[in-house]
């Protein structure tokens, strides 16, 4: 790859040639970061090139991504989402230039797809037949669709309490599908014992340096669709931190290669009831994080229910690099913004894919983001992912739940006109 | 409207001014079309116009839509969606050049999402504050999910069968919604009652005749993305028949501007259980079909479960202008679709929105296409929109019900390597 220089360890600073696919440091087990030759990139790729481009998918970020030259790149249309400027939402919220980037819109209907496409091509490449991974579903349902229509076979591990409709796509996709009777550390931990026994690509985002840099797509496609502007803020659910620091990378790679000329904050949004990364920030003294220490999963947004996070220093030093600020919101709050996401702007997120909306309409309320600014923030999944968390977010009506346990402006009515109007004139509608 | 010339009965070929939203015949009742001043807009319009165009959604091909000038476009991004090659499934199939067109990549998932942009565009023009329909769900939730972005209210009508991730969209999207206590036909009527009587926009897409202009963006797609050519067939889902009333009209419309040179042959796909359009058409004698007889609606496929299409008639002469084929297939059959889709190619659509590609694969089981022909399959909605489908899909491994209800290639094991390896060892797999 001529556009990557090495792999090196975040902790220690070791290098490792890139593309041999070692994943964590063998001195010291830290976590790899995908280093480019920036210089060599500035001489292959500038505005008007990608502007010229036909391709809108990922790959139109090519010099930006490592994949090894003349490989197959997977069928599936990944990326490209749309970037919404949502002028009611920001309105309610007092910002004057709101932007919403729906990654719901993706082949297999989240964010993941982007990192999924970088294992696929890699794993093919690498002359791999399975991939595979552990996740709390949206990681592995773009895997398992990645896969499919790469003509690979995967196994993926996820952990019993994933969403129906999670698990569904998976057996549509023709995945192997391992059910762990245990949390989210065990199926990882499982998976890790699995992958390494019978030789399969490894696809676990925490470990593989590679895929966050298929996450970094989501950054450098806010910045084209700005016309090349970074935000001044960008808001994002935070689980096992590989989504935030691949969002953190994207900007930089953009900004190192001159294709934009400042870094936004980031504004690192997780559930209250699971925030083990923002807690370190919070807790931390003289410009350093506390360590990570594990906590429960006690939130409903199950894609960033991650109580041990594996990515939590690149998450960590996304924050910290960015003046980045943490939020932590209850599960109210993640389906209240569910609700307004649907109501403002038509944009039908799952819990976790709206997080960082509930964290930027908390820190917006609270005065903490100027009315002026440049403001994204990233819808990582759609709604229909998980439909029973929907329901409740639909169910609970200016936050109270309605008496009959169903959403206050559902009818139920038979076939009758008279009845209806009867029941508009009752209720104020028409 | 420049490019429309009027609003024709396709019945009795009574003339309407073009944008009164007069919807049917005040003359003999039939459903009207929209005739274009192909003239005027083959000298606005030309390949290499639209290969310039950076708008990637349906707008790109404004001169070809019935939208007033100066109207505020919905933000949504709609159409635009991807059109893969599916060389594996293609070889299932015998065929050398198969297209599937994904449109459950879309802003709520569902081709539908094409004709709602077009009714609320109109509504807004029209001064209207709440747009309303009767839908099996693809049909509202784009339209509540396009009003809302709109800034419009919405109230819909829906049958009381609707899958669960449907009706919890529209109430995400804040739309008021009726759950009608009988089927389809019963709901309709409901609706068109409410409707006059209250003065919403209808975009009831069978009485609606501007809406099918919306759903023909797909055909225009299909024929950009292939690089300005026809397919020799083009197989989709038939309910309502407006949705392949529009496909029909998109090809025919290319075709008048000098766009394409050919037209396809349309492979018009109904569940056996309710197929009164094929059945229509099956019945005829002497080049005409028989008279539309109302069916059950017996299948799982929601989305075209229509006893009584309300655009038979626009369905009937797609078909039979294209020279088409008409095919019933098995909820079996759809199931089977739904898997063959997502292992192959890695798409996952809802029932309806694989019925076309089911049908495809008995066409082509028949030996009714000629294995060098362009064929493209539309899949019209994600397979999120209905899980328990899915799920029956995904369980009936090889047509059979796996022993224990769930899928054979779902395992559920305890965290531990011993029991993985045991496990895999007896199922081979590894």
């Amino acid at each position: 790859m001529r556009n990557v220089k090495a792999a090196v360890c975040i902790k220690c600073g070791a290098e490792y040639a890139a593309g041999n696919d070692t994943y964590t440091c063998k001195k010291c087990g830290g976590v790899l970061e995908i280093v480019y030759d920036y210089d060599y990139i500035k001489s292959q790729l500038n505005r008007e090139k990608l502007a010229a481009r036909k391709d809108f998918s990922i790959w139109r970020y090519l010099e930006l991504l490592p994949i090894e030259e003349g490989s197959r790149l997977g069928p599936l249309r990944v990326g490209w989402s749309p970037l919404y400027k949502t002028e009611k939402l920001g309105e309610m919220l007092g910002l004057k230039n709101l932007y919403v980037k729906d990654d719901g819109i993706n082949p297999t209907s989240s964010l993941k797809d982007r990192a999924s496409a970088i294992a696929v091509a890699r794993a093919f490449h690498a002359g791999k037949d399975t991939v595979a991974c552990s996740s709390t579903g949206n990681a592995a349902s773009s895997l398992a669709g990645g896969a499919a229509a790469m003509g690979l076979k995967s196994v993926i591990f996820v952990p019993e309490r994933a969403p129906q409709g999670k698990v569904t796509q998976l057996l549509i996709f023709g995945a192997t599908v391992i059910s762990v009777k245990g949390n989210y550390e065990e199926t990882f931990r499982l998976s890790a014992a699995a992958i390494e026994k019978y030789g399969w690509y490894n696809r676990n985002a925490a470990i593989n340096p590679y895929l966050s840099e298929g996450k970094k797509t989501v950054s450098l496609e806010i910045a084209e669709q700005l016309g090349f502007k970074a935000p001044d803020y960008v808001a994002i659910s935070v689980g096992d931190g590989c989504t935030i620091a691949g969002v953190w990378k994207g900007f930089k790679d953009l900004y190192a290669v001159g294709l934009i000329d400042k870094l936004p904050r980031l504004i690192s949004v997780q559930a209250g009831g699971c925030c083990p990364v923002n807690r370190a920030i919070e807790r931390g003294a003289n410009g350093r994080p506390a360590p990570i220490e594990w906590m429960d999963e006690n939130t409903l947004a199950d894609s960033i229910a991650v109580g041990a996070p594996r990515n939590g220093d690149k998450a960590l030093a996304a924050i910290q690099e960015s003046n980045g600020i943490t939020i932590n919101v209850s599960d109210e709050e993640i389906l209240a913004a569910m609700r307004l996401l649907g109501r403002s702007a038509g944009v039908f997120g799952e819990p976790a894919g709206v997080t960082g909306t509930a964290g930027l309409v908390k820190a917006a309320g609270q005065g903490l983001i100027p009315a002026d600014a440049l403001v994204v923030s990233v819808v990582t999944g759609n709604g229909l992912k998980d439909v029973v968390s929907a329901q409740k977010a639909a169910s609970a009506a200016s936050g109270t739940m309605a008496a009959n346990g169903g959403a206050s402006n559902l009818l139920r009515i038979a076939p009758d006109m008279a009845l209806l109007t009867e029941e508009f004139s009752r209720r104020g509608i028409g």
